[in-house]
C-alpha cells in the first residue's frame, strides 16, 4: 500500500471505465486499500451513480469513515437514498459516538428518529441522544463520549484491567482520566505513567491534578482558542457540576480552526458562503452576487453623491483625474484597520487596552500614514500639476480620507464585536463601499469650500 | 489552581505594583501556578524590566517553557542578554530537541556555537545540530527527535522493557514505532495494543504496517494538509532511504495551519507582515506602507488614463458619477475570483481540471454575475437618466469590467502559482489597482467609442 495516495486524472479515467464495464472485482481492487478521506476526495471526479456504485462496495467500517469524510451536501445525497435500518445498522453501529451524531444529526427529522430505533447497541444510542442535545458549535457538539476513566481509589492493577475492558471501544487513547466516585473530574494519568508504576500503586498518589478542561457550553471557538494556546491533544468535557461526559481531541478542532480562518477570509473577499472552486457554478454564482449588490447600491449612492457636486466637476474637469485615487487610498486603508482588528479579535491575543485606547493608537497611525501619502502626492502635483486649487484639494482629501477610513475601520469591527455581531463583517465590500460615499464628500466638498476660499 | 486563568487588567497592576516594590515572595506566588503560555501572554502587559524580573524567579523548566511561547522578537531580546552558558544550561537542556532547535536556530552565529559548546549532554546537542541542518519550513525543521521505537523482533516483553527506558526522555506517547534492524520504519504499534497482548507475543506479529510518513524534506504545507486530511496526531519523519529520523505532533502544525492561513488573509486586506493590534505603531505603520504605495503609483497612472479621455468628461460630466462604481465593481469582482482560486490552491482540494477548464467555468460565471448587475444598471437607469449615451456606457462597461476582472483574477493566481510565487500575491491591492486602471480605459474607452457612433 503506497503511504500516501496521490489521486490523478489517470486514476479517476480508470476507475470510471471499470465502473462502466461493471467491474466489481477491478473497482474494488482499485479502492480497497485508500484512506477514507481519499475515498472521500475521488468522489469530486465521479458522478453520484459512480459515486455509489463504488460506495456499495466498500467494507462496512470503510464505508462510515468514507461518509464522514464525505462534504455535508454529499453525505445527505448519500443516505437520502438509503432506508434508516440500513444507516443503522451498516454505518452508525460502527462510528465513534461524535461522527454518529454529526451524521443523524444532519438527517430529517423523521429519518433520525428511523435510525435512531434501529441501533441496537442502546448503549450506543443513549450516547448519540445525549451528544443530540447539544449545539453543534459548542464544546458538546464537538465531544465524543469515547474515552477511558479510572477512579482514583484504585491501584494500578486495577486501573489496567478496566483500562482493557475500556480500550476496545476507544480508537486511539490519549489520556486516561482520572474521576472520583461521584464521576467528578479530577485529573489525568497517561498510560506510561501506568507501565511505568508498580502494580500496587494507588491512582490517588500518581495521577496528575492539573487539568485544563471545558464545559459542555463552552463555544468550539473557545475550545479551538484553549487547545491551541496549550498545545492541548485531547480536552475533557464536563458539565456543569464537573462530572466527566466526554473529550475532544485536536483533529476535529483543527477542522474548527480552519473554518474560522475560512470565514474571515471569504467575509473579506466579498463571499457569502463556504464554497470551493470545484462547486456548481450557480452555486458559487449565488454566493458572489449579495456582495457585489451592496457595492452597487453604494455605487449608484455614489452617482448621487458626484450628482450634487457636478458644478464642482464642469469647474475642473481634472477633478475626476484623481477621484479613483482618493477612493482606492481610502478604501485599500480602511479594509488594513479592519483587518488588524478582527485578525485581534480571532486570536484574541491580549487584550487590555481600553476601546479609547486602541483609537488613538489608530489615530497617530492614520495621521502617519495619511501624513507620508499627502506629502508624496503634494510633491508629485507641484511638479506636475498646473492648479494650485487641484494640488491642496487631492492632498487635503488624500490626507482626510486616510485619517477617517483608518479610525472608521478600526471602530467598526470594534463596534459589532462589542454588539456580538461577527467583527469580520467589517471588512467585507461594506466598509468599502462606506469609505467610497464618504471619500466622495470629502473630496468634492473640500473642493468647492477651496474654491470658494480660495477665489 | 485554576483549571484556566483568564488575564486581568487587575492582574497585571497587581503584578507590576509587587515588581515595583521588589516583592519577591508575591510576585513568585502570582505566578507559580500559571501555565507558560499565560506567563507569555502576560509579557505583553510588562515592561522589558518588569519582564525580566518575573522572568528570572520562574524555575528553569517553567522558564524553558514560556521562552518558547514568547513571540520570537521578544525571545530574541531575552536571549539577548544572557551568557551562552546559562542558556545551554538553564533552559535548552530542559527542553524537547525540537524547541532546543527552533531557539538556538534564531540566535546570531557567535552565540549559537557557544550554546552548543556548553550543552552537557552530547546526544541532546548532536540532535539540535542535526536539527538545525534541515529549512525551517521543512518535515525536518518541524520535526522532533524524541519518540519511541521498537524492533519487530522483539517480544512484548522486550518492548514493554525498551519503553519504559526510552519513555523518560518523552514526554508524550502517542504511537509507539516500529523499525527493522535497520532502522527502516515499518510501522505503529499502540501502548493500548501492547498493554493487551500477552508478553510472548512478537511485535512483528501485532503491528499495524499501514502507515502514513513524510520524508524530511517535505514541506511544512504538506506536513499540515497530510495531518489535517487524514487526521493524525503524530506523523513519523524518514529519511532518504526511510529509516526513521524523527516524528512531527499536530500541536506544531496547528501553528503552521494558523500562519499560513494568516499569511493569505494579510496578503488580502493589504499587509506585508505579521504583525498585532498590540504591536509598535511604527511596526504597524511600515507593514501598511508599501501595498498603500502601490495604490498610489497606480492611482497617478490611472490619473493619466483619465486625463486622456477628459474631453469626454468635458463633454458630459455626469460620466464621472458612475466611475466609482465601475472601479469597485470590478475590483470587488476580481477579489472574489482570486481569493476562491487561492483557496482551492491552499486547500489542495481536488484539482483535476485544466487551467483552460478553470478559465471557461469562470468565463461561464462572469457572463452570469455580469448580465446581472449590467442588467440591474440598464433598468435604473433607464428610468433615473435622461442621456441614452450614458445608460449605454455604464452597461456595457460594467459588463465588460466584471468579465474581464472575473477571468483575469482567476488567471493571475494561476499562473503565479505555475511559476512557484504564493498566489495569494494576487489578492492584494495589486490586482485591484490593475482593475482599476483597466477599467477606466474600458469605461471611458467605451464612451468615446459610443460617442462616434451614436453621432
Amino acid at each position: 500500500m503506497p503511504a500516501r495516495f496521490e489521486l490523478t486524472r489517470e486514476f479517476i479515467d480508470e476507475l470510471k471505465k471499470a465502473v462502466g464495464t461493471n467491474d466489481e472485482t477491478l473497482v474494488y481492487n482499485l479502492v480497497k486499500d485508500l484512506h477514507a478521506a481519499d475515498i472521500a476526495e475521488l468522489y469530486g471526479g465521479l458522478s453520484m451513480d459512480e459515486a455509489k456504485y463504488v460506495y456499495l462496495l466498500l467494507d462496512n467500517e470503510k464505508a462510515g469513515d468514507v461518509l464522514i469524510e464525505l462534504e455535508e451536501d454529499d453525505r445527505d445525497r448519500f443516505l437520502h437514498a438509503l432506508p434508516g435500518e440500513v444507516i443503522a445498522r451498516q454505518f452508525i453501529e460502527k462510528m465513534d459516538s461524535d461522527d454518529a451524531a454529526d451524521v443523524i444529526g444532519d438527517l430529517p427529522q423523521d429519518k433520525k428518529e428511523e435510525v435512531l430505533q434501529n441501533i441496537d447497541d442502546l448503549e450506543q444510542a443513549g450516547e448519540i441522544v445525549d451528544l443530540l442535545g447539544y449545539h453543534e458549535d459548542s464544546a458538546g457538539g464537538l465531544m465524543a463520549k469515547e474515552l477511558i476513566q479510572v477512579n482514583e481509589n484504585w491501584d494500578i492493577e486495577t486501573c489496567i484491567r478496566e483500562i482493557r475492558k475500556q480500550a476496545s471501544e476507544v480508537e486511539e487513547v490519549y489520556y486516561v482520566y482520572v474521576v472520583d466516585n461521584n464521576e467528578i473530574l479530577k485529573g489525568t494519568i497517561s498510560l506510561k505513567r501506568i507501565m511505568l508504576a508498580r502494580s500496587n500503586a494507588k491512582v490517588k498518589n500518581i495521577y496528575k491534578p492539573d487539568i485544563i478542561y471545558v464545559k459542555t457550553d463552552a463555544s468550539s471557538e473557545d475550545v479551538a482558542n484553549l487547545m491551541e494556546k496549550y498545545d492541548i491533544i485531547a480536552l475533557p468535557v464536563v458539565d456543569a457540576i464537573g462530572r466527566l461526559v466526554g473529550r475532544i481531541t485536536i483533529d476535529d478542532v483543527v477542522d474548527v480552526i480552519k473554518e474560522e480562518a475560512e470565514k474571515d477570509y471569504q467575509m473579506i473577499s466579498g463571499i457569502t458562503e463556504d464554497i470551493e472552486p470545484s462547486d456548481d457554478i450557480l452555486v458559487i454564482t449565488r454566493a458572489r452576487i449579495p456582495w457585489l449588490f451592496i457595492g452597487l447600491v453604494g455605487g449608484i449612492l455614489g452617482a448621487q453623491v458626484i450628482g450634487i457636486f457636478e458644478n464642482e466637476i464642469i469647474k475642473d474637469a481634472r477633478l475626476a483625474m484623481f477621484l479613483p485615487l482618493i477612493l482606492a487610498m481610502a478604501g485599500n486603508a480602511g479594509v488594513q484597520s479592519s483587518s488588524i482588528v478582527v485578525q485581534g479579535l480571532a486570536s484574541k491575543s491580549i487584550d487590555l487596552d481600553s476601546t479609547w485606547k486602541k483609537l488613538l493608537k489608530e489615530c497617530m497611525i492614520g495621521l502617519l500614514i495619511a501624513s507620508v501619502f499627502a506629502g508624496l502626492m503634494l510633491t508629485y502635483n507641484l511638479i506636475f500639476s498646473p492648479s494650485l486649487h487641484l494640488t491642496i484639494t487631492v492632498s487635503a482629501a488624500l490626507f482626510s480620507v486616510i485619517m477617517f477610513a483608518s479610525v472608521f475601520g478600526t471602530f467598526i469591527p470594534l463596534l459589532l464585536n462589542r454588539f456580538k455581531i461577527d467583527p469580520a463583517v467589517a471588512t467585507g465590500p461594506f466598509i468599502t463601499t462606506m469609505n467610497d460615499i464618504l471619500g466622495m464628500f470629502i473630496y468634492l466638498g473640500l473642493s468647492r469650500f477651496l474654491y470658494t476660499i480660495l477665489s
